[in-house]
Order: structure tokens, then C-alpha cells, then sequence
């Protein structure tokens, strides 16, 4: 007896799990994290009036979500300035990423992306026998339009991937750019503008973006700035025909239907997201001082986190991410040099942020001396 | 500009959306329901336990699930009598279901299923370039065994698809039929056995299965029995090779985290399913004395649902079901003959099965005037 005939895309993918989650990490250490600062979660939580329609909702879960997400389709539209036929809702960004790559990827497709940017994004144009072209970051740590640009005329490429705010730099172009570079894409290509971290931006980095425009779609999230990651639930803007084809592969009836009801009011709460971006400020600015105060050096963000330039290199940069984890502070990192000379550190709560404190200059002692060896 | 590029299978794929739920229905008609009754939801609610866990679970939605799900797995292991490493969990049945399908079907490649089985099923065929084969129902109404296995012997299938119990007929075979078809699956054909509603089934439904036999995949749900259609909770049992290559796939942090603390409440709350149980038979028994009582023939179930005979072709069924809508009644009906003689009433709480007695009666003679015009 044999096992089932796998496609021969899937079956050349590899069979090693790219994403471990703290969770795991837990387990494997055989203790709980003291700051959970990796992932660039809100650790400041969702709305109260989000969690309370999402508990509200739990009876009701007896019935499936309404296939067209319209309510919350409806709430997006108005604080877009669009119709909700511009408006497609799913299961987070990473799953409208899924989606979107299905439709346009064939195997063989070139695709434009960033080295070191959204490894989720990759997985999906592997997942599909997509060819990535990475482009290297900017001296200054930014994705580079220009180079973007260029190496999606030469490969023909049909998607183009730019976040900005910029995951896992923290860094961010002005909207002008961004707008320009939309005006700048070759006939074909698609470009991603995902947006999940914008909320957190200074005024004037989401460019103004007519929503019919074919050459971009742009995505936001519930998960970073509304502190929903665990209810999934992200949103694309994008021309009435690309959002309408979305119908043709989704899933109609997948999303969680407290989620949506959570994510309806936490759009009428913005007294909520100010707290938050208040909250997220002051622990940036914490965690610069923390970083100089041990000789390290923060980068500017736009974004819920820091990353903090080690000032050697990934070697060096690694073995801080491990002594940090030993010491119970879940931190992430860039996977590419240079910019795997940085760790990268999510705006924690007070105390997580004290425990950061506390465990830096014995990972870094610990990091110098495992170099010195 | 132009738009994007959809790859060849996209572009072809019918643009009208086939999922039409009850809310767009009820905003069609400008009315709601008075009894919703078409969509096999669990209408007697999720497990106390369940919700209140959701609920508590609100307020750490800032968190992303744990990737690799496993408190569940371990939880559904436990019951399942396998191991966590041959239990997959995902999006509702839905969910896994296109995983699967992503992961086996190539574009041409052959698949089986029963003509007016499973829809969402055979959209996912479609929408990954398989190319179905279909068999017509037993004279019965069952899925037909011997017949699905010819044809994937026939056809070089790579999957193929039996729901036992079944929708939408509620027939059901005993575990001795599909334990045989299990033992006679063509080599290199996977089985996908959807137990979606085996909870309602009499005992001796659900055949004994080794989880490691590479020649099946059962996939169960938290959508039917244990009332949660809207927190999207599926999962699959099958062996570690094929458990383990959706993760080459699957949206590793795509699971809403209160649904996922719901899932392991309800399982430990039996004595609540023990109670939805008893509700269904009885709504179904009294599904099956309205009908009666109205000259129509319902079906055996094995289900949350009742399918009733119309004694009459699709034509006459399909205005009894545009009868019942305009009165407030939602309910379904097989897409194919001769199965859509049929309409599909879901177990209604008894206030939803009044209003069914009460429309049915004037339903039947609209729909009978309307053919003798």
C-alpha cells in the first residue's frame, strides 16, 4: 500500500516547518517566556468592546460567519473611503497573501520581493511553484523601490511585495514614494502593499490610493494595531475585478464569526487605538533606552517594535537572540545579512520590558564572552 | 494599466459565487428568518463550557494561536485513540479539505465523488484544475461503494470522496461497507471519509481504522455536533507522512485561538453532547411527523438534517423551497436529479419547527397551484 501521489510541486517543498511559534519554544524549553516580545504581537490587547462582542458572540457560534463578510466589509468601506465591493475580508493577511499568490502565481512566475522581508509571503510563492527574485534591503535598512522596480521589468514579474512600515526593520518610506512607485509599475505587475503595521506610522506614510487602481492592492490587519492576531481577520483594498476574484478561491464560509463581530467594534473604538499607539510609543522609546544603555543601537520604527542594531554581525547578533531566549525573553531577528546583524524586539507590556531590562547585559556578556572563545 | 495576470486556471473559473448564506438571503428578501434551518448548523448551540471558554479567551486574542495547534491535537489524540502527529487540525473540514486538494490534485488530475455530494468539495477540485468524475447516488440514496471505487480504478483517481454519514441525504452506511471500501481503494487512490456528521449516527457508523493505513483520511468537525460552525474548527486523522505534508501548506498561524480553547472545552463537556443528541432526534422525528402529516415521505437520517421526499421531480421541490423562503423558512435542497426531488430541513429548535408546520401546509399549495397553472 502507498501513500498518496503528492503534486510534484508540493512533494519538492520542503518538509521542514519554517514557523515555530513561542508556544513551542515553551515547550522545548520547559519553561514560560517572561516577555513575549517576538512577534510583534499588541501586547497591549484588543479593544475592550472587541473582546466583549467577541464574548457576546461565543453563543452564537452555533452559526456559520455570513459568506460575504458584509458588515464588517461595509465598516472597512467607510473608514477607507470606498465601496465594500472594494473590500475583501479573510483569514488574517497571511491568508489573503495565500489567496492572492494562488490566483496570479503559476508555476514558473517570477515574483519581486525583498530579501529578508515577509517570510510568510515566500512560503506561499514557493507553495505555489513561484520564483522569488529577492532584492537586497537599502543601505539605510528601507526596501528600495527603485531596485524593486527594476527587477520586476527585467523578470516579467507579476507580484511585487513592499511593506511599509517595513517588517522586520521598523523602517518606512513616505506615502510620495510609495506613490510613486505604484506609478512606476510595469504594465502586468501587481504590487502588494501591506500595510500591517500602519497604524503604528507617523501622519503621512499611507499614500492616497484610488482603489480601482489595477496595479496595487493593499492589505491592513486586525492583528497588529487592534491587538486581534489570534482572531484572524485582515483586509485587501484593491480594484472591484481583483477583489471579485477573490470569490472564485476562497474559503466563503472561514471566518470566525466572533472575530467579525470583534473586529466591527473595534473599529468603533478609536479612543482604544489611541491608547494603544500611545502605549506603543512609550515602550519604543523604553526600549531605546534599554538598547543605548548597552551600547547597542536602536533603529528608527514606524512599526510595534525596535530592532536593535548588535553592531557586529549575525553570528554575533544570534548568539544574543539565543541568550536572551535562555533567559526567558522571546525575541525574534532579521534572517538576512546584513540585517541579521539586529534583533528585533516587540513594544511589551512594563514588566516585560523590565524583564528585557534585567536580561540584556547578561546575554550580551554571555554573547561577547561565547565570541571571545 | 491592465490588472493582474491570473494564471490560466483562474482566469477560467466561473466568476459567480456558489455559496449564497442566510444572511445574504434575508437581506435579499428584506426579512429574516423565522427558522433557520438550511445550513445543518447545530441550532440547540455550542457546549456552556465551550462558549464561556471562548469568551474567556477574548481578551488574549492579542496572542497568535500556537502554530502547531497542539493542545487540541493532543486533546482529539486522546479521543481518537491515535497520536498528535496523525491528527491535523484546520479551518473547519472546508479548510482542510482545499489543503488536501492543493496537495494531491495537479491540474487534469482525476478525482471521484458522488454527483450532488458535497459542493465545497468539488469547488476545490475545480478550483485547483482536477477533473472531476461523478457517480450517481444508489437507488437508495447512499453513496455508492462499488460503483466510487470503479470509477477510480477506471479513472487512475487520485482522491476520492465519500460522506458517511451523508449530506445531503442523511443516508448513512454501516462501518462494515466502509471499512471494505477502505480495503479495496485502488492503489495510489486516497480515501477521504467525511465524518462531518458521524456524532448523530447510530453506533456502529464509524468503522475502526489504523490512523497509519496511507490509504484514507477521516476528517470530523466542531460544526455540526458540537455547535460551532462560526469558530471554524476541522480536523483530520490520517498517517504521519500525509498529517505532516500540510504543513508544507497550511496558514501556520491561520487558527482562531478562542475557537481553539472552545474545541478542547466542548470535548471535555460530553454530557452536553449527550443533550444536543437528544434534541436532534427528537427535532428530527418531529421534522419526519410534519411531513408525514403534509403527504411527504422523510428520508431515514443519520444527521442533524431530514431530507424529505417531495413525491414529485426537481421542478415541484424547488418550488416548495421558494415557498418556504418567502415565508421565512430557510432550507435547502439536493442540486441533482434524482436526488432534488428532495428538500433538506435542518434540525430547528422547537419554536423554528412550529413555523415550519405552519408554512409548510400553504408552501406545498402554492408550489402544486404553481404547476398546475
Amino acid at each position: 500500500m502507498t501513500g498518496p501521489r503528492y503534486t510534484d510541486i508540493v512533494a519538492a517543498l520542503p518538509a521542514d516547518v519554517p514557523f515555530v511559534g513561542p508556544e513551542g519554544m515553551e515547550r522545548d524549553q520547559g519553561f514560560p517566556f517572561a516577555a513575549r516580545i517576538g512577534a510583534n504581537e499588541n501586547n497591549f490587547g484588543p479593544s475592550p468592546r472587541a473582546a466583549e462582542a467577541m464574548a457576546r458572540a461565543a453563543s452564537d457560534v452555533w452559526k456559520y460567519a455570513d459568506a460575504t463578510n458584509l458588515e464588517l466589509r461595509v465598516a472597512l468601506a467607510a473608514r477607507m473611503g470606498c465601496g465594500p465591493d472594494q473590500v475583501i475580508v479573510g483569514s488574517g493577511i497571511d491568508g489573503l497573501l495565500g489567496n492572492l499568490v494562488r490566483m496570479v502565481v503559476a508555476p514558473g512566475d517570477a515574483v519581486v520581493t525583498t530579501d529578508g522581508a515577509y517570510p510568510t509571503f515566500n512560503y506561499h510563492v514557493n507553495g505555489f511553484g513561484g520564483v522569488l527574485h529577492k532584492v537586497p534591503f537599502r543601505a539605510d535598512d528601507r526596501e528600495d523601490p527603485d531596485v524593486l522596480l527594476a527587477r520586476a521589468a527585467e523578470t516579467g514579474a507579476k507580484l511585487v511585495y513592499l511593506s511599509n512600515p517595513d517588517n522586520p526593520m521598523g523602517s518606512h518610506h513616505p506615502a510620495a514614494a510609495v506613490r510613486d512607485m505604484v506609478d512606476r509599475m510595469p504594465e502586468g505587475t501587481l504590487m502588494i502593499l501591506d500595510e500591517a503595521y500602519v497604524e503604528f506610522a507617523p501622519e503621512g506614510t499611507a499614500p492616497e490610493i484610488d482603489p480601482e487602481d489595477p496595479r496595487v492592492i493593499r492589505f491592513r490587519t486586525f492583528s497588529k494595531a487592534y491587538g486581534m492576531a489570534g482572531a484572524r481577520v485582515g483586509y485587501g483594498v484593491g480594484a472591484r475585478d481583483l477583489i471579485r476574484t477573490f470569490d472564485k478561491v476562497r474559503d466563503h464560509f472561514g471566518m470566525n464569526r466572533p472575530a467579525q463581530a470583534g473586529a466591527v467594534a473595534a473599529l468603533g473604538d478609536d479612543a482604544w487605538l489611541d491608547r494603544v499607539r500611545a502605549e506603543v510609543a512609550a515602550a519604543r522609546a523604553r526600549i531605546g533606552t534599554i538598547a543605548r544603555a548597552n551600547g547597542l543601537a536602536p533603529l528608527p520604527s514606524a512599526t510595534n517594535f525596535v530592532t536593535v542594531d548588535c553592531g557586529r554581525d549575525g553570528t554575533f547578533a544570534r548568539a544574543v537572540l539565543k541568550a536572551l531566549l535562555a533567559r526567558g525573553i522571546f525575541v525574534r531577528m532579521p534572517f538576512s545579512a546584513p540585517q541579521d546583524r539586529c534583533i528585533r524586539l516587540s513594544c511589551g507590556t512594563s514588566p516585560e520590558l523590565d524583564a528585557l531590562e534585567a536580561a540584556l547585559p547578561e546575554a550580551l556578556a554571555e554573547a561577547r564572552g561565547a565570541e571571545t572563545v
